[in-house]
């Protein structure tokens, strides 16, 4: 449309004295404006920090299925079974762990995102968040840290398909751990901004 | 004294209706009394929190410092020498790394709860405890879990004080990382309380 009648500037003329009025958004203003102003900054921080720890969980998900898939796959008969290795076993179970651990959180935060509900208690969901990042954080790194030497010692004698897949599991896993260490940071910028903590 | 003039009765009387009332201690009240107390304990808070990550990063320091000794004079000749076991100087190294950041750390909170001065900016403190527990305690554990392996093994075949020795090296690094770990959430707990993050 084009501005063929007078009513349109004059509404346009009224909102400028309200709306870039910086101060007026401060603490000491009684204005409703700049209520709804912080209100809705609040919001849209807590929605970029929940889109931040959904991507970050949703990587280490893919990481971790990754080095999951990979270790369960590494059967290639004689001695090179990654089922005779109790560090190997080790790195399968908590890669399946930590698969689990983030598909569901995943799945909770993409189902809290599209539909805008709260399935958990706020306070109840950073605790959780928080603790259970931190906890699989340390155990992928505890799996990885011990799968790494026989790895190495392997390798000097013979370099194969086994040895290769057993770095690329070890490998999916320390990318894995990395995006959960991060993720239980921002965890914990979320729980210190829980009230009554 | 005893109470033999009509003074001291008195100011005892006009004290009550101002300390125990419980409701002037919120925000909305603007008496100082309420205000005074509110930052008392405050500070309380404040060093009991100091006092407990001093007492945990002193029990670190002594677990790192056990760990490195026993890890340092275990020397048996033979194949029964640490340093002929990649995951053993690993352990070592970070065991001595540990003993600086905690021993670094306690001395530094020991200077602060005895002179009552911040020998820091307080925010760049917390983020250096917060941050510094972090990684000392991911690379305490990812170093037992690497040693453990290994050892088991070793204890397999042969039982030796080589063995043995290393065992409790692994063990005193494992509980230095406790410490850490649960260093590492109140420093996280201090960080959230710093304004302006």
């Amino acid at each position: 449309m084009s501005n063929l009648d007078g009513d349109s500037p004059k509404i346009h003329v009224e909102t400028p004295p309200v709306a870039p009025s910086a101060p007026s958004e401060g603490h000491l203003a009684p204005a409703s404006h700049g209520g709804i102003g912080g209100i809705l900054r609040r919001w849209k921080r807590e929605d970029l920090i929940k889109r931040g720890s959904l991507g970050l969980r949703g990587v280490a998900l893919l990481f971790s299925l990754i080095s999951f898939f990979i270790m369960a796959s590494n059967k290639h008969g004689d001695w090179r079974e990654f089922d005779k290795y109790e560090e190997y076993r080790y790195l399968l179970a908590i890669a399946i762990l930590s698969s689990l651990y983030t598909g569901a959180q995943a799945f909770r935060l993409l189902q809290e995102l599209s539909t805008a509900k709260q399935l958990l208690q706020p306070r109840m969901a950073a605790m959780i968040d928080f603790f259970g990042d931190q906890i699989i954080a340390y155990l992928l790194i505890s799996s990885a840290s011990s799968a790494i030497p026989i790895t190495n010692r392997m390798r000097e004698g013979a370099d194969n398909i086994f040895t290769d897949s057993s770095a690329a599991a070890i490998s999916m896993s320390i990318f894995a751990f990395l995006c959960l260490a991060v993720s239980a940071l921002i965890s914990g910028y979320k729980l210190s901004t829980q009230p009554y903590i």
